[in-house]
């Protein structure tokens, strides 16, 4: 019931969404694979690719890093695939930032007992985690406000389907339609433009 | 194939909307109802309401006024009802500078050609009356860059289900989310707010 959980499903539903690949220093999951799931990598070579600009954000979180290869990113983008990324506060608002086009969702639980409900059936967290994985969560919630949508995450699939429904109209704005093209274009009045 | 079909289409999809009733001088078609499709009212009877300040928006469309009724939107609205409007841009643009938070979808053929050929289809209208309504159309496209939405109508189906899209993403964006209340509230952790 994560938000990773609701962006897999996000993806079966769209053909037109990539999952972003992240870096990241945190050890593997039993089920994660290398290169599928995550890049696992070293502290040493996750330093060295944030000196020499390869991530288009990271960010630090539960004692790893986490980062997004940029070049991985805009090869998706300029073939006019959009990218899905499952982020923490810190990664969106460098994303958004980075790159003004992109659409912020803010997935919240739909009440503070069911987001502590929920990391404590995860089961594999000690006490101690669970209580910084608590405040963490509080403490992301200021930048709700840096967020142009909010979902809440009652159901996996009500919530996949309200961030469906926001991936479609997104495509949909006039400023994303009519971009580089006018409108006598679009309806194949300009022979120079696009043919109808 | 208009944009009031797909209206039509969309209100069945969406028990959160009602559709906007407007009072106009236009003769009624065969197949329309007073009181449900239009309220049919006199010259003067429009007049007055234009003067009295009861209309939301009004235009002059092909020889005809057409006009929102303001009290029965603003009963809507504070129910927590949205309502769709059937209208065309001189509306739209008074619409959006009216009620800031309103949502402008702008409805466009697929080309051209098929615009003309639609408008034939009609067989209703004499040639004068085609060639006005052709004329009519292209002068309304420079409003396009007014409206935050575009959607092609290729087929009903696709349409309606784009339009749709729209609806729900947009009662997601966290401005009208958070609009009056705090993340706190929300998550239930303010007793003085909104219960979880």
């Amino acid at each position: 019931m994560g938000k990773t959980t609701l962006c897999h499903h996000l993806l079966e539903k769209d053909d037109q969404l990539a999952f972003s690949i992240s870096a990241t220093t945190r050890p593997p999951r039993a089920t994660e694979v290398d290169g599928k799931d995550y890049f696992f990598v070293s502290q040493d070579e996750f330093e060295r690719m944030k000196k020499e600009g390869e991530l288009a954000e990271w960010a630090y979180v539960h004692g790893h890093y986490y980062g997004t290869p940029k070049r991985w990113m805009d090869e998706q983008l300029n073939r006019g695939i959009s990218i899905l990324l499952d982020i923490d506060v810190q990664g969106g608002t460098q994303i958004m930032r980075a790159y003004p086009g992109s659409v912020s969702i803010f997935i919240i639980p739909p009440s503070f007992k069911i987001l502590e409900e929920r990391l404590r059936n995860r089961g594999s967290e000690t006490e101690e985690v669970l209580r910084l994985r608590l405040e963490n969560a509080l403490g992301e919630m200021d930048y709700i406000t840096k967020y142009t949508y909010v979902v809440v995450n009652d159901t996996v699939g009500a919530a996949v389907e309200k961030m469906h429904s926001i991936v479609r109209a997104e495509r949909l704005r006039r400023d994303r339609i009519l971009e580089g093209i006018t409108w006598r274009q679009l309806l194949g009045l300009d022979e120079r433009g696009v043919k109808s």
